[in-house]
């Protein structure tokens, strides 16, 4: 393949003459590794017109270049790079001089140092990832997923995937979410009511930019999702976690002053406790009481397959102070990145003017995609089938923990795809969890998904959708030998 | 089809024996207009099993909605929505009780009420298209491009769709940019050194979001993009536009204070002029002297049919103070969301952390698509397509334009896919596309691109990448015949 034209030109205001500078920008995409053995230079015709030099000047350089053996000149075919030239392994642009700015004046804010742990890239490495929310290539229904995208990269379909759709959604993806998946949670939505967003991580955040700020107050479950209580801290406002018990977020701790309310009903995260009805209006009573927002993330409600889940919270709020999330990632997969959110009108038009404004709007062929997959039914024979198996996981997941002993701080009653675990006193979970990256086990500490200072050092976080349920057992068994271990090591000092 | 059976439930509480509040929730499903005429309802068995009722609660209730002609039982193969059931043509969800919460008071911001002005559904619809920025089947690759994303929907490309990256980037595409992209415009950067980001709206707004705040001066082009002034009002920064000249943006009259200026130096939005070097060098000069940073918006740098683009103003930069934002949008489509940014890792390292907390990354299947793309040869062709057929277009356009006698008041030295036009004396240009718009074509306003309160109006701008080119001659013609029109009306006054 000849290297395109357009990736040479002369620096203005270089030294030397032109031939000179010509020889030395061949010769630095060479040395640097951008050009590669065998590549096939342009013509001398081609490169002169393109740089407005003469072409004895290329031709010129082309020569000395093949001379020095950074070209090999092949009669009539052209010129190429040379196997005797100097072409490191890999493409290591030449070194810049230092940045003469101060990043840290010029930042108005920081935003890393917070609580998300990383994933390791190479999860799928571990021969027992107890990782939580990343897809399963067994349990995806990838065939069907790529003829609905074959689809959606179809002619009838061109404007839908390349329009710049501003501030708007694809109308079939928003209509299907109207009138069959809010409906399953007893939420009845107009199109303006509702938004598509890249996740419910963008969801939380757009909501966190348009409600909060350094003199409002938050509230957070304790423990929380990391991300979420990240993503709050960059607003500034007053973050007020309160710490969840068995059925979740408890309405009578919440403190006065308080503007808005994060919560995850449903299935609380990391825990997993469910909120019963009668709390569920409790709280909603607590946020008018404070004339305060609840936003619901409602992740992974459809993973129901020990008991039909309860209908949201937003279903019972009829002041219109509930703002719903909901999420793909967990059911499709993650790294999709859509969502939506479900709000009153007012809230919407808004909503939908910041995203504009950040981003415009979530790719079209990924919502186009999406809404065939729901239509045509593919998406509930997922959820049905991947239902089924996190169910044989789950049961395969328990029979092996009660085998060994340990101890389950929080299932899911309904269903789910992970269990909050804690460790005997005297382990510490990270602890545990390094020890057992050497043992080819991947557990999620849990001291991350507490707000400091005081942070709980002996849960953990078991998920099961990515973990094959033959190993299940022989995981469970080393997370158990690997606790015990920890346990004499501790006694003994 | 079998309606699912999750999208029933009984709301807790309600009045009513359990047969009538099953009843109720089918009815309003009908009559909602969820479900539609012969689609067919749950065996009783699974129904009753999903809302933990006895089965003969459910069979009674089907009885008398069929007695009440909403069903029809048709033998052994179960119950379905009767064609005589009062079902309206669309969804209607029953309107809920106002909302009591007062948004302007919970709302800490507006973001709706910007300059951007919004596209028309329709423009496919108009004859004569002069839009901007959106794609046209007959230039792009759409075949080519189907079997990249074919590709990355593959197996082999499993992780790469569906992994939850956090905060990181597809390598294969960071790694192409680096090698390919960049050099083409000078820049030497390492893959810590770029962000992907959802488009170059997503890149300007991270920019803002990081640099600006109320205390911050932010200097803009006078004309600019409309949505580039609304995301930085957002910010709250002291918003400071000036006007450019034929050369673009002039450096001495960026003042005192100023902590970051937005510039578009290859092709300045809308107007189209290119910053020489030597202008490019006195602004990076006057940007030190004022220890300030540089946004560079590179936008549509490919389409150089005319000449060879200028190296990019981050390429004669040495201090690392210009951050320079590109995007495929112009020349893949607007649709994809896909650009990039390029500055110093400090600042890219505290980029990716916020892009994380706002949406994560853009989706994986889009990043490895475009990788496939660009590596393949696929994007050069398609540019170099793009360029042939847009600079016929642009040779009919000024060819027309000339017979007409209308005036261009800035055409792109090097290329682009727009002229920015003036409309005679007395004649609005607001007026004149509403007038056009009824004789179908479509041109662009420029007022919504000056800053306020002084908005001249009599600019206009013609896209010419989305208008077939037989059809630009007839259009030219409508313009002038409008004009004159206008011109008359406004003598008449």
């Amino acid at each position: 393949m000849t290297i395109a034209v357009e990736t040479f030109f002369l620096t203005p205001g270089a030294p030397g003459t032109l031939q000179a500078q010509v020889q030395q920008m061949i010769a630095e995409g060479i040395l640097s590794g951008r050009f590669h053995v065998g590549e096939k230079l342009p013509s001398s015709r081609r490169l002169a017109t393109h740089l407005g030099v003469s072409r004895i000047t290329v031709t010129l350089a082309y020569t000395e270049l093949v001379a020095n053996d950074y070209l090999s000149a092949r009669g009539r075919s052209g010129y190429y790079v040379s196997e005797n030239a100097p072409v490191p392994p890999v493409y290591t642009p030449h070194p810049r001089a230092a940045d003469t700015v101060d990043w840290s004046r010029a930042l108005v804010q920081r935003f890393t140092g917070g609580d998300t742990p990383s994933k390791p890239d190479d999860w799928r490495a571990f021969r027992y990832p107890f990782i939580y929310g990343q897809a399963d290539p067994t349990l995806f229904d990838h065939a069907n997923w790529r003829q609905c995208a074959l689809r959606a990269l179809g002619q009838k379909d061109f404007a839908a995937m390349t329009d710049d759709y501003v501030d708007r959604d694809d109308p079939l993806l928003v209509e299907y979410i109207a009138r069959h998946t809010l409906p399953r949670r007893g939420i009845s939505a107009r199109p303006q009511e509702i938004l598509i967003t890249l996740g419910a991580q963008n969801a939380l955040w757009l909501t966190s930019r348009m409600l909060l700020n350094r003199r409002r107050q938050a509230v957070i479950e304790d423990p929380c999702y990391p991300a979420q209580r990240d993503l709050l801290t960059h607003s500034g406002c007053r973050l007020v976690p309160v710490r969840v018990d068995a059925d979740g977020l408890p309405p009578e701790a919440i403190p006065e002053g308080t503007d808005l309310i994060f919560t995850t009903p449903s299935h609380q995260c990391p825990t997993t406790a469910t909120m019963p009805l009668h709390r569920r209006q409790a709280l909603l009573a607590r946020a008018r009481g404070l004339d305060a927002l609840v936003v619901e993330d409602d992740y992974e409600f459809e993973m129901a397959f020990l008991a039909a889940p309860s209908p949201a919270l937003k279903s019972l709020d009829t002041d219109g102070r509930v703002i719903y999330v909901g999420s793909f990632s967990k059911s499709l997969f993650p790294g999709l990145r859509l969502g939506y959110m479900v709000g009153s009108e007012a809230f919407i038009r808004e909503a939908r003017a910041l995203r504009a404004a950040m981003l415009r709007h979530p790719p079209g062929h990924i919502q186009r995609t999406a809404a065939y997959f729901l239509s045509l039914g593919h998406y509930d024979s997922q959820i049905r089938r991947m239902g089924r198996a996190l169910h044989e996981r789950r049961r395969v997941l328990e029979a092996a923990i009660a085998a060994e002993g340990l101890t389950i701080a929080g299932r899911g009653v309904y269903g789910g795809s992970s269990l909050w675990m804690q460790a005997p006193e005297g382990v510490d979970s990270a602890r545990l969890a390094a020890r057992l990256q050497a043992d080819s086990v991947f557990i999620e500490p849990g001291a991350p998904f507490f707000a400091g200072p005081e942070r709980p050092s002996r849960f953990y976080r078991l998920g099961y959708s990515s973990i094959p349920t033959a190993r299940i057992g022989e995981g469970i068994a080393r997370i158990a030998a690997a606790t015990r271990a920890s346990r004499r090591e501790t006694a003994a000092q």
